[in-house]
């Protein structure tokens, strides 16, 4: 075989060759600007000269308590600079951070840093107790370590000893184990899954170094982005912004609740150019009080992504002045993969038609490969006629690793070649991809996933209920809630609405429990299956 | 040995890995704005769309006359279309591009054919007289395929036929030749060989798939900027900028002459927002007759490198309301891989402060991993005093693959695993590297090293001069003394050699000052450096 000359002693080497990772960033923007603002939580203000030296001594205390390379670390926190600064701490030794739901209730809790083997945990006293409560559950516990948090007076400190006097035990010069394989992990993030028990997803310092870049030049983002948290860093590790930021040198300013004055607030005061959330967020900020919103004289840019945003709710921002852009993407793909790129030949549309067209998930971000719908059968692309509906597929460096220890569902999302969304959409003429019907097992409330199958299996424990099927329902402030319609066991005593409910708020998570209980038979197919479509239908009728 | 379920089944697929490659830029630039405008050449204007059908026409039709992977396709052309063309067409049959330098003579081109193993070589017929002299002095001839221009009324065609027939031959929706390694060769460059014979420079898909994204981020580029080709294409690829375009669908101004009156009527008419170009483009801009430089009311963004600009040159652009990004790189690191990142903290200095700032070479790039001042002996950093002289070492994935079957050669600019740069370098406090010299430029007189370029810097400051070059002449005494060769501005008096030594020993250390001063024009490469060697031989037959 003839070897091209091209190919021929021009091997990789330390002088031409870099393992990608994120980590790279935060130590350019130390270098380049010490002394420029990288993190802001009310009063307290560091550099990224002071984070970088943070994030080192992070690492180094990790090391210095046995974490290793391949370990995982979890935190579970509001968005606090300690949860930026984990972002590279923890990658640096190696070791993979898991940034835990705060939303979860403790059983879930508690399986996650079971399944994650989790060796140390960080905690936001905000999550004292809910932490407390999940460890309580593990035969192993992990070493705890309490952040404080100065501008919140409520929760409680737990932990061997607090955030500050752990990283005092590091080396702020300590260089972190070397990143060899850009394919190591980074990062692990439990999706709520459609079938059960959560799955870990893995990403990798690649992924995580490309999708960082990609949201910045999706975003046409300028140096020194001022970028206010409204998104949980749990989701996705904050669809990779802290990482982003890193790279654009900005600045990262916390909050701990999303609270429409609060973020007016400091949108005005810190002069915020960019947040994201999901359509209720955006919702909450369009229907704040007029006297809220006066006074923003700067430009706004708000990335939304999560149920496919009410048009009405993108018009109500842009008539503010915000920019929006509509983004898509799953857990798997490191948050957004997909951007509905703006295209200038849609300027002089109407503003609804306009907000139609931004309601469309769209096309591949600039650093995924390959975004196509497919008949999930066939593996046959659909016509791009806006009506046969096919299941949207993605290819490329923006899709996960796998699932942590579970082979098996990591083989079928990736069945043929491509990462299987679950969603189902069209393909419009302009190659659009817009979802008609999220994977029918998925319910998103909130900006969360919430699995039917997990409600349904709370409701089915419960001693006088026979069938439960959980659907989503349309909601105006949560996009959608979960709606149950149950049957009861023959010879059961009446069970109301409210007790049902009330019964799976003590068995899960509050945000996951139903909203609505509707009791009668299950329509069901000639095969016994039920007919979810037909509930949908009932429960949006209520 | 305990391996991490982090690494364990978990591996890469054709789902989640995608070989990086700057092709992947243009088919979504294609397919998300198919009818923006990609390229423009007087009145022939085509969209993204046409252009990836014109690019995987040329590939396909490079593949039905036999080009195979690995081998490469020479071009020699000035920055049309066609050759924004090449940088996709080619690679997506998994073949390299070696663009050749316009300016070499005949015996030069004919080596690096020849060196290349060109299996095409397309010509436009500016050159087509050149290329023909070259193809004269091969036993093996290339394919050759001859390139027209509407717009050009000179030049001589050559070639078997012309490129719209060749492209004529090919399939616009060939997929082409898979990247399957992102380490494989891209595209070839020849450094201008001040010594000895020019060495082939190996690019590969990875790289110019980073660069290209780092050139995007070092310049906030905006959505669609438009483009001016006032670098030439053959110059390290454009500096990427051919794959930046493309990240960014932008739009290629061509631009056949470098000459100040169509530079400015392309800005005005095709509201150019961005251009790259030595110092001596700005220089040629700046000094340009008034009338011409009237009527710009847009942002106009140039990047520069190549001689240290000098500061007088920065200044005069800002004045014109022209932002300046002063970069620096080598044809081994994808053209600039460095930037003089502008810190705001110096927002408040004088203009004159803020050019001498500008001036220096700066930090690594958002993608490069470092940039580094050494002593080349010692392979020690030397102190940020920015006084102490070192070499300047790159490392990371901006820099090439190695130098084509020029093993040795490769090895030794890679020792110790940093790319040597050859270039003496100061490091300042702030971490901004600033170059004294090339290692071969520095004179040694009296056992003190004498930087040229101060001196150079001095002479650019006489209110008489255009430019200035000063080399080592042996001297009996002295060892070597300063010799500077100068030009006048255009209308200027007659200024004396003595008037000029006295002009340099008021404005520095007298045994810094040049002994002697020669008039005249100044020998330059095709890439409009400045020939020192040939100075350096003059100096010493005085």
């Amino acid at each position: 075989m003839h070897t091209s000359p091209f190919e021929t002693n021009l091997d990789q080497c330390a002088a031409n060759y870099t393992a990608l990772s994120p980590i790279s960033y935060l130590e350019r923007s130390a270098f380049v600007y010490p002394n420029k603002i990288a993190t802001v939580n009310g009063d307290v203000r560091r550099t990224w000269k002071e984070t970088l030296g943070r994030c080192r001594q992070l690492a180094s205390a990790l090391t210095k308590v046995g974490v290793k390379k391949g370990e995982a670390v979890s935190i579970i926190a509001s968005n606090l600079p300690e949860h930026f600064e984990a972002h590279f701490g923890v990658p640096m030794t190696g070791a993979i951070l898991n940034s835990i739901n705060t939303r979860l209730d403790a059983s879930a809790v508690a399986f996650i840093l079971q399944h994650a083997e989790a060796k140390v945990f960080l905690v936001d006293k905000e999550f004292g107790e809910l932490a407390t409560a999940a460890l309580g559950m593990l035969d192993e516990k992990p070493l705890v370590i309490g952040i404080d948090d100065a501008s919140y007076d409520e929760g409680v400190m737990i932990g061997e000893m607090d955030y500050e006097a752990f990283i005092a035990t590091g080396d702020a010069e300590y260089k972190g184990e070397p990143v060899t394989d850009e394919w190591n992990a980074i990062t692990l993030n439990y999706t709520s899954g459609t079938t059960g028990d959560p799955k870990g997803v893995v990403y990798h310092h690649r992924g995580a170094y490309l999708n960082a870049a990609s949201n910045a030049l999706s975003w046409s983002m300028e140096m020194h982005p001022v970028y206010l948290w409204t998104l949980p860093m749990f989701h996705c590790n904050g669809w990779c912004f802290p990482w982003t930021i890193a790279a654009q040198a900005g600045v990262s300013v916390s909050l701990r609740h999303v609270r429409a004055d609060k973020i007016y607030e400091l949108i005005k005061a810190e002069k915020v150019g960019y947040f994201c959330g999901a359509p209720i967020v955006l919702n909450l900020l369009n229907s704040a009080d007029e006297s809220m919103k006066a006074g923003i004289n700067h430009k706004v840019k708000v990335m939304t992504a999560g149920a496919a945003p009410p048009a009405a709710v993108i018009a109500g921002m842009e008539a503010m002045g915000f920019d929006v852009t509509h983004v898509y993407g799953l857990t798997e793909t490191y948050g957004p993969c997909a951007i509905c790129a703006w295209n200038d030949e849609w300027d002089d549309k109407s503003a609804a038609e306009k907000a139609i067209l931004k309601a469309r998930q769209g096309v591949r971000a600039p650093m995924l490969e390959g975004m196509v719908v497919m008949d999930p059968e066939t593996m046959e692309l659909v016509p791009k006629d806006g009506e046969t509906m096919g299941e949207i597929f993605m290819q490329g460096n923006l899709v996960m690793k796998g699932y942590l220890k579970n082979p098996t569902t990591t083989e079928k999302a990736f069945k043929g070649g491509w990462f299987a969304s679950g969603d189902l959409a069209v393909w419009h003429e302009d190659g659009y991809v817009q979802i008609k019907d999220r994977s029918k097992d998925i319910i998103i409330s909130g900006g969360e996933n919430i699995s039917s199958i997990e409600v349904e299996g709370v409701l089915y424990a419960h001693p006088h209920i026979q069938e439960a099927a959980v659907v989503a329902k349309n909601d105006d402030k949560w996009g959608e809630t979960p709606c149950a319609f149950v049957t009861l066991k023959e010879g059961a005593p009446d069970v109301s609405e409210a007790e049902v409910i009330e019964f799976c708020r003590e068995h899960m998570a509050k945000f996951k429990s139903p909203k609505n209980v509707v009791f009668g038979p299950l329509p069901k197919t000639s095969t016994g299956k039920i007919q979810k479509f037909i509930l949908r239908e009932q429960a949006n009728a209520l």
